[in-house]
């Protein structure tokens, strides 16, 4: 067999041991707050029928779902005349399963095909891989996972209470205090498009002044007379662009902005109660900011909106949400509302390397490796340990004999902390050597103190 | 657009909240087994490349593995003369990606890649599901995990031993105390081949002594003839058939029957030495048993050959594993041998429910609901939540204010030890009341004095 060269397929990645410790780091604080707070974990198959994937994402977002060939004789209904079709009319003949694209939307099949074993409501949690044919580039990747929670079957406030709650806890433990978490409401901005004389376009406006940030006002504005939004509409959201103050500042310009709007009060409403549950609940409105102009682009959202961005980054946003009123619609089962958010793991491990956050104290892996010179100090070193491995202390034994450099070296490169030397003395005298490989410290003692000594260190 | 009615692709499942308890249950156990003896987590991607995938698990194996159509005009490669070629020759022309078969080939890509990086000897575990386009039947899916710890880079039989010592630690957590580790090593097995008079041909030998268990001696006897093997040497092989006795006893009468074949003798010794490992580690051969014919029929191990089975199951064989000696000869890297080992997580699993011997108490999710009548005691719930999360309760609010029967329905379903009633009076007295849901036991209490006997629960 010809010898082959090993690549990885375009815009995949092998995660080492280093990058496993810190990204189990970070999605181990994420599932411990989702567990906090009561959501259950859900799985669901990588490969879904394309009928349940296809027409969920867009006409783009159909084109970047990985598309599984039928097993066997695939093209056994591929005629010639398909041939000339093109893909998109061959497709159905060659393929019947597509790569999971989001948690979102096997969520909604979930709860369709199970809405009678369920408890409502159902919050659930969901961490696994997603895969997206899209262009690789910096920061995108064509297989990345995706660490949802959603609750659904209520339209309580309190959920989004939790998600501000969840967020928060999250990226303190992360040690991130640098950031924010945007927060809107769409109906505040169905209530913009009214009063400025454009009811029922707020999803046009938003698409446009998702841009502000990037773009600016200006530029903003000329989209928005390309979209045929008129002057003096344009107009009338100045105050809005311009707006400055305290969370509740803005609520009450707004209480009067939009006092003709039903909906867009409603909206207001909604926000202030959050907040106001957010004080019960006994935290503050820090890194909590409500952002009029905050949309996300996507049109099902129905109530909050969500944005986390963290500050003097070169990727700032990293995760969102917001709610929706009909998760399982397209699956034929109506009135199921909800509320998600999705952290954007990928993101926060860079943002996290970005700014050295990631903790300096190996984060997982061998706490103590025993060292020898010969069989009698290996066959010593296998009693010692099974000591340390009953006194749940992660421990290794170098394998072979072999020069006591070579074994300290293999400690180093692995950030094993500890190690444990086995010469004649220590046998003679039923004792180890404990070097801390650290501090440099090494001393003569019981193993049963090592055991102390190396415990004591974990916990620090 | 027409309304769907969404189905899960064949041999593929969903896991709900109390499966996903019950798997982590397992892969936990396993996971802290893989660590505390010093394994390293690796993952590597869903998608390889089909020259990676192609031509490492034999032709049938090729036919089974998943793949995935390339993306945009996949067919503007084939001609009109390829359609009529069949599947196999159009293959190369629409596909270039499939899904991982196995985690040991690309383990075996990742350590050629990364040769010059990796710290040896290499300790590496690696749990992601794999997938296989089989036909699906009781006990076989598609899509299903695999959990693999592997050691490279070193021959110390140190290894063995510690394969030994993780599948003891991982199936008495499990709380399994009726099984066998069978044993072997392939050494014997050429040994057996060479004395009987058929040197070269262990493998056919073990293809057929590979179903002593199911069909009996006679019709392996039968199979042996129809292989060409003369009468006189599967005579020969009587004494090892009904060879009984202890591990030790076994390995006696083999360095009287093998003593003509050196490698048979190699082999006996590596046995022995592994058994002298497990005892000055200070562990008895309960449950080993060295199993002469075990074979597992996987002619690349060149060492040790292990296979868990429970007994008294309906499906016995769990997890298996052995010495190669050349993992990554196939991607041009000669002379990395190691040793590995696979718990089969998803039979496990049925073993545990058929044995009934999963924990009887909630594994995972909240331990105290809070339920109120009215807006007030909702706002006092959230203060009274907030104190629970920061004792690291796991606990949560019903959102809606509803029937108190109802808050009490969904805390039965979700299976929540605690509930916690919220009426006037307790709000006015600044108390919780407190009701075990298990015992039926109800009283009023402190906070302070409800958190603590969560707490003691929990750790109970």
């Amino acid at each position: 067999m010809a010898i082959q060269k090993p690549t990885l397929p375009k815009g995949t990645r092998d995660f080492g041991p280093l990058q496993m410790a810190r990204r189990n780091y970070i999605f181990d604080i994420i599932k411990d707050t989702f567990k906090l707070f009561g959501y259950q974990q859900l799985e669901t198959p990588s490969m879904e029928n394309l009928s349940t994937l296809t027409g969920k994402y867009g006409d783009e977002g159909d084109q970047l779902i990985f598309k599984i060939l039928n097993s066997g004789d695939y093209l056994k209904d591929v005629s010639v005349a398909d041939l000339g079709a093109g893909a998109g009319a061959t497709l159905p003949k060659v393929s019947e399963k597509g790569l999971r694209y989001d948690l979102t939307v096997p969520f909604a099949r979930y709860v369709v095909m199970n809405r009678n074993e369920i408890t409502y409501p159902f919050k659930r949690f969901q961490i696994q891989p997603v895969w997206r044919a899209d262009r690789p580039q910096r920061g995108r990747y064509r297989e990345f996972y995706q660490c949802d929670a959603d609750v659904v079957g209520t339209d309580s406030l309190v959920c989004e209470l939790e998600i501000l709650l969840m967020i928060k806890r999250v990226f303190a433990h992360l040690g991130l205090d640098d950031y924010a978490i945007k927060l809107n409401n769409r109906k505040i901005l169905t209530g913009l498009a009214e009063v400025i004389g454009a009811a029922g376009r707020e999803a046009e406006l938003c698409v446009a002044i998702d841009k502000l940030d990037k773009i600016g006002w200006e530029k903003v504005q000329d989209e928005l007379i390309e979209r045929d939004f008129v002057q003096a509409a344009i107009d009338r959201l100045n105050p809005i662009i311009s707006l400055q103050g305290s969370n509740i500042e803005k609520l009450d310009f707004l209480s009067t902005f939009l006092a003709s709007s039903e909906v867009g009060l409603k909206g207001i409403a909604e926000l202030k109660e959050v907040f106001e549950l957010l004080t019960k609940y006994g935290e503050d409105e820090k890194f909590v900011d409500f952002d009029i102009v905050l949309a996300r682009g996507l049109s099902y959202y129905t109530g909050a909106i969500f944005e986390v961005k963290v500050n003097n980054v070169s990727i700032g946003s990293v995760s969102g949400g917001g709610r929706y009123d009909n998760l399982t619609g397209v699956f034929g089962l109506d009135g199921v509302s909800g509320v998600g958010f999705s952290f954007g793991v990928d993101r926060i491990y860079d943002v996290l390397e970005e700014l050295n956050l990631f903790p300096e104290k190996q984060l997982e892996g061998t706490k103590v490796l025993i060292t020898y010179f010969d069989d009698e100090g290996r066959d010593y070193g296998l009693m010692v340990l099974n000591q340390l491995r009953s006194s749940l202390i992660s421990a290794e034994l170098y394998p072979d004999t072999a020069k006591i450099k070579k074994q300290f070296t293999y400690a180093d490169k692995k950030q094993i902390p500890f190690v444990i030397i086995l010469g004649s003395e220590e046998i003679e005298q039923k004792q180890v050597s404990l070097k801390n490989l650290l501090t440099g410290d090494q001393k003569s003692c019981s193993l049963e103190d090592a055991i102390a000594e190396v415990k004591n260190s974990i916990i620090d």
